[in-house]
């Protein structure tokens, strides 16, 4: 069973940011691959792929041109995130039980509304404004159900040595 | 008992959208204060103001030159949220038997040094990079046991009435 984040209706100038933010959180809370659409940006993939290449993996980043034919022909369960939706707390159970392939759709500013119909679950995390991270981020908490936390990563060159004060990065590799 | 979160190093050009969803993310999950350092930038303030005045508070959220001696003169429990810090997952628990206030801080690209010294915990939401916005929403989340996802607004004009599909808000007030 695998995890994909899509990622819609990047800009490279206005969300360089967020995008890059939404798809080191999908690594670190456990996603396997993350995908974005809109506006094509090397430099998304690039820097993805350098945290990747020193913190390790597996975890693919990629652009998709085309989302609706990818979500269309996506193989497995379809969740929209969005504060329109139902609330996680009364749908999560359920989502974490399915035995399928996992797509986890998180906008930008605007959604087409087309989005809500083509997928299996609209879910809000919170019925307020903030933050598609956040809505991620809780989300992949949930669903993993904290194990997330303690995930190892493979062939990375540095790891973090959690310390009460300072900072401690150990060399591997 | 209130939970306010500070922002550090705020930069207008730069950081304008990941401020504003931490400020929203911090109302959104349950924190009564947000409070932003760095570069003054009215705009965060007003575009925070407005969705409080919409949506419901009470949430404040204020500009503050000096974040040392505030954290300094904080009254409660201080919190910093870093990657270094020990994983939350094995503090979390102490940190909801506390009875006073608590002070979350979160970052922007550098923490200065000393901000790991002048606070009672370092705490990392997982040992790998990615989102002051992921952190501050997954502790909150952990914070508040997920009764956080059904707090109530008070005196706010809309609503959402949770939706399968599409969209619906309720006007009130």
């Amino acid at each position: 069973m695998k995890v994909t984040v899509l990622r819609l209706g990047h800009r490279i100038f206005r969300d360089k940011r967020l995008t890059t933010h939404i798809c080191l959180i999908a690594r670190a809370f456990g996603a396997d691959t993350v995908i974005f659409s809109g506006e094509e940006d090397k430099s998304i993939v690039e820097s993805v792929s350098d945290i990747v290449e020193r913190w390790g993996g597996p975890f693919e980043v990629r652009y998709e041109k085309n989302w609706k034919a990818f979500i269309k022909k996506f193989d497995g369960v379809k969740v929209h995130l969005t504060v329109y939706g139902k609330p996680i707390q009364d749908t999560i159970e359920k989502i974490r039980e399915i035995k399928q392939n996992l797509l986890i759709i998180v906008g930008s500013q605007k959604v087409p509304s087309e989005v809500y119909n083509i997928v299996d679950y609209n879910i809000g995390v919170t019925q307020q404004p903030h933050s598609e991270a956040a809505a991620l981020a809780v989300f992949l908490h949930e669903f993993f159900q904290g194990k997330e936390l303690k995930k190892q990563f493979e062939n990375g060159k540095i790891e973090i040595a959690p310390q009460e004060k300072g900072k401690k990065v150990i060399k591997i590799n």
